[in-house]
Formats: C-alpha cells, sequence, structure tokens
C-alpha cells in the first residue's frame, strides 16, 4: 500500500543541540529510497507503507546502536483509497 | 526492541462522528496483544517495536477494506536503552 | 469556544529523565482550572480555547525561567460545532 | 518569546478532499504576518509566541465561522533560551 509520512526524530538525553542526531536520522531516511522532502520540522516522505515502517525501525535501531540514550519520534502517516497519495498532491492542496 | 507509543487514527471522509472508525482501529490496537491503555485522544501501547509498527500497516489495511477512504494516523514512538521503556514508568514520571 | 486538547511537553538539554519538567508542565496545567485528563503520553484537557492557549504559553514561559533550556511541546487541538466538544464524549466514542 | 511552530489543520466533516479548508487555513497563517515556510504536511511557522498562538485562535473561529463542523489541528511547539529559536536554524542541522 502506497502512503505519506511525516517523521521527526526528537533525540533526548544528548544535550540541546541535536543536530547530529537528527542529521543522522535523516540520512537513513534518504537511503530507504522513498521520495523524501526535508522542511524545518522533520522529514515527509512518500512510497510503500512498508518501507515507511522500516525505515522507522531502522532509525530506532541505528541511533541507539550509535550511543543515542532516548528518543521520542513523532510520526503523521497518511492513506486513502478514492486515489494514491502523494506529497505533491497535499502540496498543491495547499 | 522494547517501544512504547502513542496511536490516533483520524478517519477521513466519514462524516463529522468517527465513533465506529475509531471504535474498529482501537479493537484491532486490543488484538494485537499488546499492553494498551486507552485515552480521550488515542491509545497508548508498550511493547515490541515490530509488533507496534505491524498493528499501525494492519489499521490501515484493515479500515480500507472496510470502506474507510482516508486516514490520517498520529504516531509517538518511544525507545530509550538506558532502561526498558514502559508506559507505567512513563506516567510515575509525571 | 469550548475545546478539547492533548498537551506533550519534551524538554530538551535537561538529560535523559525529564521527570521533573514533565510535573512542572502537568502543575502547570492543573493550576491553570482546565478539566484534566493526566496519561502516560501527555495531558489531555477540557475547556474554553483561551485558557487552553494560555496554559500551553505560561509553561514555556515558566519552564525556561526555571531554567529549562529548550522545548518541544507536541499539541493536538479539538474543535467542533455541530455539539460541544468533550473528553468523556470522545472516550466514549472509543 | 520568539518561537517556532508547526500547524497541520484537518478538516473533519467535509469530505474525501480537504483542499479548500486547508488553503483558508494557510491564507489565515500568511496574513499573521509570521514568517512562514509551506511543506506538505502543514505550515511551519517563525514569530512571537503570543502570534502563534493568536493565530491557531484564529484559524478555529474563522474556518468554524465559514462552516467547517469540526476540526483536529496539530501544532508542534519550539522554544530555547540558548539561542534565538528559527526556521532557517533547524533546517541547517540536518
Amino acid at each position: 500500500m502506497k502512503a505519506v509520512a511525516e517523521i521527526q526524530v526528537i533525540p533526548i538525553g544528548v544535550g540541546v543541540s541535536v543536530r547530529a542526531e537528527v542529521m543522522r536520522a535523516h540520512k537513513l531516511i534518504k537511503d530507504s529510497g522513498l521520495i523524501v522532502q526535508l522542511h524545518s520540522y522533520g522529514t515527509n516522505v512518500e512510497g510503500e507503507l512498508d518501507v515507511i515502517l522500516d525505515t522507522i525501525r531502522k532509525i530506532h535501531e541505528v541511533l541507539h546502536e550509535e550511543g543515542v540514550p532516548r528518543l521520542a519520534t513523532s510520526i503523521k502517516l497518511g492513506t486513502r483509497i478514492d486515489k494514491e497519495p502523494d506529497l505533491a498532491g497535499k502540496l498543491f492542496e495547499v
């Protein structure tokens, strides 16, 4: 099933600046092969729902392996059956 | 990996009342075997990350199969490696 | 205008445990006079929209005054004109 | 106090397409004088916290006056005291 989503990762316990960890999460999202749109409040993605969910799992696994003690991720997930969901269409809607 | 999450499903295109669809999503979450806490703004869950992500996928699949035209799901996902994440601990923190 | 909301405060830069800061935010919400329901992923509130927004402003002001360097707050806000929005009704819906 | 935020408005009870209502909300945000960045999952804003909160109130008031029966708004709000929060800085961080 095709889906769109917004993924925002908040690392906790790494200090006030979270730049390196957010960069790392965004890199993992880009490497997933999903269509990606970066903005100031997260990364919007478009693609197969299974790939989106697997990418979320991978972000948590990899960042913890690399030492981030705690992660709070905020995800918005959109699917529809009247037509294919896509990021461009959502943007055009506005 | 163990995780906690909050899952809130917003059905779009089913009218002003979304009672039946939210009930259906909550039933699917309960059937997942995860530890579940229902509240007015979603369902909090505790369990294996893989089961949580699979339950989210199932909600979208089943509700669309049953005719809901569009779904906007909001998910908060928490993991940590300094200790096991759990819902009771998060509540106790407050 | 009457509204319901969920308020989740994530303090950044205070370490892995955020207990004291989340407790402080919840105390400020309780002191606002809003109807309050605490759960593991935030505090649900019911009351006048103006009071809800003012409480959110106060949380950021007070926690920063008390030394929290950075705050990421996640808010879900619900209003409707077909009937009065209330937390109990949302729960009953499920 | 200066703040950054993401505002996403989900109209409920207007059908599967929510284009007109989301356009209307975005127009109200642009008219607020805040720095604005539109993306597929909402509008990011930068400016005074009071103006941001007042804009959120206005969106709910105006859209209901214009007939939208129910609104679910999702807001992420960021403030910090170690330096001025800004959208460009958050983007640069990634």
